[in-house]
């Protein structure tokens, strides 16, 4: 057989896309996929558990691993900083297992500059009317927040260049169905394994 | 929706890698793929139809054919003529049709050179050993012949570096589900289809 590593899973895409609610769908009874857990030096809310929603580390820790260049990405909003740090994520992608991460798009970016060799999948909204019903539905942003995202809207949409795949996200089960199909497709793809393939079949001459 | 065109899907590899039983699978019950039809001159036999195995044509209308650049590629062999005639591919990959070609590993190549958005898929043995096993089974075969056939194997994976995914065939099932992967996700990638995607959500400005 040919040994094959965890891909490294980045879905991003405009906020009201979906992106959250696909991952969650594509991990239920799903053991060939691991979230990545981000670190934070924001305090824990009530019900966040270290190690499941965050982990939970000091600022001088924090840019300590800065130093050392530890994260795959990092960012500072406000007071707080957040980051992907990489150890855990290599290791699991060494191991043969798939690693997803739901990240925004500037998050994305970093990681593509660092890891290449990622899977870097954009979540579009069936149209920019049904994502401004989306974050309005949320109930959670102010009227001008909700316009501002709107008219940033089709110029995040450009940025899709950027990005191996994208899944119009009409329907979670059927957006989750769509990137197991590129999970699996990957794992075929010559670029990707062409050195194994010519080894292993060298062997037998 | 974004619009989307039919794959070209075009199977091959090595001789006893088992393109064909692969190809016979993914077929079985699936009405999103047709299997593309070659044109020959030589004479049907018996239990042959006409637009089902081949269709059989004369030397004349086939020469004429090549002239005007109606086929995807071709070969002679011996006395007889080969091809695949491009012009009912073209229009179902235009009406949204996948297309499947099942072809040996020359005219995989001229078709790249035309068509090379066409999906390029390798199938491989589990291992030379059985590679040598299956076309030794098959009894259609010299030991001279099976001999010149093995030691030309390992050539003929080098040129999986000119392929865009390959399908180790341990288990047709698999392989065929393998390729159903590489159809959805290719329908998902953002080199294929982002001009119609950034001119959808324009529309809507």
């Amino acid at each position: 057989m040919v040994k094959k590593k965890g891909l490294l899973l980045v879905v991003s895409g405009p906020s009201g896309a979906g992106k959250g609610t696909i991952c969650k769908e594509l991990l239920k009874d799903n053991n060939q996929i691991k979230l990545s857990v981000s670190a934070t030096t924001r305090s824990p809310r009530a019900g966040e558990v270290e190690g499941v929603n965050y982990y939970f580390i000091g600022k001088d820790k924090f840019t300590d691993m800065i130093g050392k260049g530890e994260f795959l990405e990092y960012a500072q909003i406000y007071d707080n900083f957040y980051g992907t740090p990489k150890a855990a994520i290599i290791e699991s992608l060494e191991n043969g297992q798939n690693v997803l991460l739901e990240i925004e798009m500037q998050g994305a970016k970093q990681i593509k500059e660092v890891y290449p060799e990622g899977v870097f999948i954009f979540v579009l909204p069936p149209s920019l009317e049904e994502l401004k019903n989306r974050i309005v539905g949320r109930g959670t942003e102010t009227k001008e927040e909700i316009d501002k995202r709107f008219s940033c809207a089709f110029e995040e949409i450009n940025q899709i260049v950027n990005y191996d795949y994208f899944i119009v996200n009409e329907d979670v089960e059927k957006s989750a169905k769509e990137i197991e199909g590129i999970i699996s497709s990957e794992k075929n793809k010559v670029s990707r394994y062409k050195n194994n393939i010519i080894a292993k079949f060298k062997e037998e001459l």
